[in-house]
């Protein structure tokens, strides 16, 4: 399972509104009031920021839910992974140099859980990560290191561990959320935004309020909002 | 002079590695070093915040300057301005509805020092608000007052006020100030993005560090970095 | 109304394979089935590309609707118009200079339709014409002719007729007219995505077959799609 | 090598304005024009399409190149290559599913040239597909097919072979160029860059015309524009 750790988020720093939350939540909060100047929150079934926040979820009002970010640090993962991570647009990245020399692979659960799949999976990358030494090795004598790690990569495996910096406004997450948590997901992916998810709802929790996590008959964990029809 | 003023920005939370600077700026550099895991600062003339970051910008390492965020409240904007504003496809924008009642016009500096055109000004807006009024008025005996308010606008001038929150990563702001602070742009747009350099550059000074403003020979401001090529 | 005209539509230009549909349509099919490498369309449901494009819309799969693109020619729209439109990001624009020299107004239908309103806008937006004129040939006197048209134009009311190009590929198209073409938004936009939607099921009728226009009980024209939620 | 097709192109169908070039070449100019409403060429140094959008680059006025879009089919790629395309956020994609089995390993130049290395990356990637058929065979006894390939793929090489679609405007396909095809970018991506280049000069060459392709003193292949200073 990948670690997945926030290490960012956006602070509020308006010193002349307040409302009954902080930081980005606070800040969505400010975003949408200044639509329509309501700062004295005149309509008082949206008087909280709680539920301030699931009306402009239930009128479909988003794009106050760019102002908001949060920047998680994802390690551990392995870089089949992270190749469908980044296909996601709205994302910031920042990930381990693809030249760096690999030092772990990352076993997927299911392999782990067999004595004899694990042994088959051992036995595959490690002679992965030896054939890339070899050849690195053998480059190196008539081009740069770099070129020769660059080189020699094609035959590290999949499951190659990687870290990797994500930053997202609160809108693409909740998208993010909304897309990759659901059964219809490959398991490691899935896993990986409910880990998110966990984690944006302890740094801004009514900007995920609407997002539950189930379990799924086969074991495994998904989440859903009832107020998002994307997924 | 529309009136720019911070009201958000990235705060670091990762307690297990630290620089010499805070927020975003920290961010950008922990993203930075993360692509090499170099945590221990191994290169002595990057060994500051400021030396990191002035080095990814001089290697164009610029995706790292997109974990940082800030977002400005920009007030008393013409609408003619923000038509402009968000042509700029990589900011998050919530701005005061079109349908709200005018209050206010923002004159243009160059007509508001002469005495004649300042007078033709203020004929010709409180004119074209009179005749908004008149329109919404007509148009409430058959219409909703959203509706009537919705036309009745399209006599409304550029000048008319308006508000609009921005939030923008390091990396967008640095672009929207490359282009928009320079000579060839119109004075209103590059007053506008030297006003928010001032903001940019208090909230994450190391991130802004290479652009200087200074006085064109015309008077007015205009700023630029020596790193930067695209404008 | 404005005026829209298709000006540009995607070409297939594959010689290798084909389909039961030319140009962008062909396209997206082509990209989904290189997904799975299906190129002699084995699912007899999804044999031609009216049901297989249907197929990936019913399944989500829409990015394959990136690849096929559009562009539209609007003219005759008021300027308040695109200031709405441009807020869409995934479209590309060129819009009129704002510094030419405003020669029409577009004036609302339900105030074409009533003679006193008429009037009334008539003699509000010649009068601010007129002063933008007067402004003009002030300013020419201490600044640039760019220069004075870029102040003057303060005063020009968001009537003011514009002419732009709007480029996008068939995902972002579905999802403008999507949300723009339904009773919850302005008739003068929604009536806009209606036009654009006219001329995109007759430059790429299976991309936008779902849509379906039809007559609100307030007589003006809607557009939704039994298969998209996010209206 | 990847090999490198074009499989769609802009059409330019608007039959009332015409220049001497067509498709994407001529809605360029078209674009820029509409600007300006300049449809009659005043000014004779870009009177051509040619120098008409050299004088669009010069100048930095690069929206317009988004009009343009050019589909390019990528086949032979080692997946270890898409993982960094796809980083571009500018492009749409259709990739090869993942879960699809593996038929072909793409071997580096360099390896392949010298027959002890060749031998050693034969036996590593035969090894590492061997795994992966026993894996997916083990695995299927336990859970269904696709989820077997998706778990199993952990320990195949990112010499994998895939196939992938892209899209892009004119404009990202500069930016791509200028920034992959110069002599800091790893060989296989620069490759890559200068034979997308070879297929947009022969789709648009008036697009493109500014961008050289030479060879490096160490015999690969570079392209730059003295026009850009992106790179």
């Amino acid at each position: 399972m990948p670690k997945v750790r926030l290490i960012a988020k956006t602070e509020f720093v308006e010193p002349d509104w307040q409302t009954d939350a902080e930081g980005g939540e606070a800040l969505v909060e400010f975003a949408g009031r200044a639509c329509y100047q309501s700062w004295d929150k005149p309509n008082p079934r949206t008087a909280t920021n709680a539920t301030y926040l699931r009306h402009l979820i239930e009128v479909g009002h988003l794009s106050a839910f760019e102002h908001g970010s949060a920047t998680l640090y994802l390690t551990e993962l392995p870089r089949g992974l992270t190749h469908e991570l980044v296909r996601h647009r709205h994302f910031s990245y920042s990930q381990l140099n693809q030249r760096t020399d690999p030092t772990d692979v990352v076993e997927p659960e299911l392999i782990r859980q067999h004595p004899e799949l694990h042994a088959k999976f051992v036995a595959a990358t490690e002679a992965s990560l030896a054939a890339y030494q070899e050849l690195v090795d053998s480059l190196e004598q008539t081009v740069t290191g770099r070129r020769a790690r660059q080189i020699a990569r094609s035959v590290l495996p999949n499951a190659t561990g990687t870290t990797i910096v994500v930053t997202g406004n609160y809108r693409s997450w909740r998208h993010f959320v909304a897309i990759r948590a659901t059964e219809h997901v490959d398991v490691e992916l899935r896993e990986l935004a409910v880990a998110c998810l966990r984690e944006l709802q302890k740094a801004a929790p009514n900007a995920f309020a609407d997002f539950v996590i189930s379990t799924h008959p086969d074991g495994t964990e998904v989440a859903s909002s009832p107020l998002v029809t994307e997924g």
